[in-house]
């Protein structure tokens, strides 16, 4: 242990009184007695149990704000007056709470500061007679990394516990503010962000709504376990090798990961890594029920001048495709080969069949893109993983005495299909450069893919497996792939796991991938996963919102 | 010398092949007979001696089509045929040998292959009845660090003398091409292409046609000559320190540096540099005679998605300000304070401040913004300079045993203002991540400037003097602000140095900067520089437009 670390015992202590903190700021009648969760099925199927509504704790206008409405419809109701921005963050604070104590989702609440905001907004509209902003009254959850003023942001490292809350919003928080929005929760997250699955020694461990003994996925596993439990209609996470799109996936939701510096990163908590450093590029993006109201979030906050807000931020402002495009256009989508180091579990593989026959059918032309050495997924995984690890590490666990959870422990890597791209012995500065080479040249061969089957999107699995049991989600490949290209990358939910049409388990023997137990995984979200190139977010979602609608036609 | 280095004597049979080969490409009748280069007076005034008028080269029909016409009104012409490439062509490969026999503006030329293009391209308008793209038939000239197909790329480097011919085309150039455009010269550029002097061993040193005793700036500065000398109608140069910008003030023409990436700069004489370290990035962009050329170049690339041909462009689409707002539109302006260790010669500071007269009579609201120390211009210049600097060196010119060029041998840089902003003793990851966070700083207070007087562009000098007497340049600190920040800027022609109105000589003592020489300068062309924050390089040509219309009524 190094000298100026914070001795085991004291770790625990201050967990212990963070915990405290938190638990006393929810009020006592939104909490559920002893008797009732040991009523939840051993099943832990939350969302299948109805345990909301058997909780009694949410009437039943809350029941419907929570359960029935878009953001987008939320929105019309708020800005006329329909319902008042109390009412609805009355009705979301509840959820969250019940959400967190049933699957440990949330990192902070502040409930109370968000009904107070609220007040302020049913006054402003009551003596103004005009909303705030496009997002005026609306609830919306965003995961621990953001900062919001006089809030703690330790994403879940206890080293961090010590330090001040936030002195300031980081530059996307500033601007949800500034656009009307209610902020109330923040959302768990794994310890170092690098795993899938959403625990860490402060927070606890995120549970799956669909089934508790299954990860929420990771790192924005706590908005995924939110928004699926409805405790949330907007959320806001991060992905850089997944992070946004893993627990969409895991939690049968929406999730879109922009191009980078497309929504504002800037003002997360600082220092974490050497950001200068080259390599892959976090992007913030968001998680919904639906297409609509992820299309609401990005259009919005586009179209509010994210670089006023954020240095790093692009001023390509927001461009409305479907103003201008047929709806009824037939897309050209390329089909992801599946890559034989990382096999599909059978419902992943059956859900993406059933796409694929549902866009034929609608008249899409499907192009299954050939397996090429050059677009190599587990090459691709390798040289992001090289990039992940090549320079200085900066350990934020020892320094507290806090132990390693399992998912951290066990190390995840793609390294079990092959070598290094880039010559590890290489000194600094020409390991940047042949990496930078390595990437840009991957990079050409999709675009030459691109452009040589003139293709509209990417059609591919979020991932080979569904939500699995926890701290077995293993390497992340087919969602890293677009990180490393920093292609927008759009997750659907669609259909499920069902032991029934897929009775055989898959052994998967590399020590890394999970294997398919299809008891385990019965009734887990399956999804798909629509891609665009680097900057055509627009174009993703647009094509993701065809999709969607053909698929399930 | 190094072992494998070339003898001294051999760089020199090396050029001499090369100049003799470039030579005998003229076609007899477009050569200068010595009698006439003996009437060209020792003022060395050419445009205003109109020597291509005088040589009696160009036929009255040439001299029209290459002085009396915008790009915009020539494709007009050629689509509709009322004139022919061939006929365009040939007008502006004649102008441009003559300006290569007075002001030695290019490196390669290739007058054959470009009529034989347009006559090409003249068949297809008569079989097909349409234009082949929105450039049909015109020529652009293009620096020589692009690559055409089976033309050399030495950028005047000896060493690159030996190497084969482009075996394909840089991305930008298959885009002009697809667009319907004729290639047929490449222009000179310094040796390094990191001075304000186009000078090299290969090409030699060109000269500003409005006064061959001064520099035409660098480092496209065969593109500003040959433009100047309407040798070319619509030119492309490329820009990490001013190297657009400069050339374009000190030849009197318009150049527009826009934000990296938005042109493609991929396919690009390779490997000079470690492109993959993180520092300042060049960017491609137009010179031209007017705000519209500049205009219709930047449209028309963009909107012919350049990220189908690079992978490193971005697909952000062109957008049509001007369709959108109000032309009488009054601009909020800021004024960037003159910098005490880099000093405005007087007819700069004249031509700033009878813009600013005439803005304000226009009715625009100018901004002096104050000098500060978290904006100053010499620090930003200190820290693009030990970002120019930081990584390992590749020299190009030792290993041919040609001798560095004198402004090359000069090392003019900006450490004379004082220190590194950054401990360059650091190791290499902290140094990069220091770098990187210092210019994030950095940027962000340009960010809050911005906001905070909601500015809409910045006006400024482009730099502290005019063209000046060869090799005496110095350092650029009012282009490479810019660079650092990657904003989006454009340089404005506007007035004359004339001794009558300056007449009293400033001496600059700092032995890196240029003095003011009253005769010296006399007559040379002065400017403004427009600039807009990153990405808003459609808001930096609207604003240009309307600043360029108001300052001259």
């Amino acid at each position: 242990m190094a000298k100026d670390s914070i001795p085991e015992c004291d770790w625990q202590v201050l967990v212990t009184k963070k915990r405290a903190q938190l638990n006393a700021q929810i009020p006592g009648e939104w909490r559920l007695s002893e008797s009732f969760l040991a009523s939840i099925p051993a099943s832990g199927r939350l969302i299948e149990d109805d345990v909301v509504r058997r909780s009694g704790l949410l009437t039943d206008e809350e029941l419907d704000i929570t359960e029935n409405y878009s953001a987008k419809e939320l929105l019309s109701k708020l800005a006329c007056g329909d319902t008042s921005s109390l009412q609805v963050t009355t009705a979301f604070c509840k959820r969250a709470a019940i959400a967190n104590q049933v699957t440990s989702c949330l990192t902070e609440h502040f409930f109370e500061k968000a009904l107070e905001r609220a007040r302020f907004l049913d006054d402003y509209l009551r003596k103004e007679k005009r909303v705030v902003g496009p997002l005026h009254g609306l609830p919306v959850s965003i995961k621990d990394s953001f900062c919001v003023e006089g809030i703690q942001s330790t994403v879940g490292y206890v080293s961090l516990l010590e330090k001040e809350p936030a002195a300031s919003n980081s530059a996307l928080v500033e601007m949800l503010l500034d656009l009307g929005a209610v902020l109330y929760v923040k959302t768990n997250v794994p310890q170092t962000m690098m795993t899938a699955d959403s625990e860490n020694n402060i927070f606890g461990r995120t549970l799956n709504p669909h089934n508790t003994h299954l990860t929420a996925g990771g790192s924005s596993g706590g908005e995924g376990a939110l928004v699926a439990f409805r405790g949330s209609i907007l959320g806001v996470g991060t992905d850089i090798a997944g992070s946004i799109r893993i627990p969409a996936l895991c939690c049968g939701v929406y999730g879109f990961k922009p191009t980078v510096d497309r929504i504002p990163w800037g003002g997360q908590v600082a220092d974490l890594a050497m950001e200068g450093l080259p390599g892959l590029k976090p992007a913030a993006g968001p998680l919904a029920h639906s297409l609509a109201d992820i299309d609401l979030f990005m259009s919005t906050v586009l179209r509010a001048e994210p670089w006023k807000y954020d240095v790093t931020a692009s001023a390509a402002p927001w461009q409305n495709i479907s103003d201008t495009t047929n709806p009824q256009h037939a897309l050209t989508i390329g089909i992801l080969p599946e890559d034989a180091h990382f096999p599909l579990h059978p419902p992943v593989r059956r859900a993406l069949d059933s796409a694929i026959n549902a866009l034929t059918k609608a008249g899409h032309r499907i192009v299954h893109l050939d397996p090429h050495p050059t677009r190599d997924l587990a090459y691709t995984n390798r040289l992001a993983f090289q990039y992940f690890i090549y320079g200085p590490h900066i350990d934020h666990i020892a320094s507290s005495g806090e132990p390693m959870v399992p998912s951290v422990a066990k190390m995840s890597s793609p390294m079990f299909t092959g070598p290094f791209p880039v010559d590890m012995e290489l000194p600094p500065y020409e390991k940047i450069d042949a990496l930078h080479k390595t990437r840009q040249r991957y990079a050409d061969t999709w675009r030459r893919v691109w452009v040589e089957h003139g293709l509209d999107v990417v059609l591919a699995p979020g991932a080979q497996n569904t939500a699995v049991p926890h701290d077995t989600y293993g390497w992340p490949p087919y969602t890293l792939i677009w990180n490393l290209l920093d292609y927008p990358a759009c997750i659907i939910p669609y259909g499920k796991a069902a032991k029934e049409l897929d009775p055989e388990p898959v052994i998967l023997a590399d020590g890394v991938q999970p294997s398919y137990d299809p008891n385990a995984v019965d009734g887990a979200p399956c999804a798909i996963q629509v891609i665009a190139p680097r900057f055509q977010d627009e174009k993703c979602l647009w094509a993701a919102a065809i999709v969607d609608r053909d698929i399930r036609s």
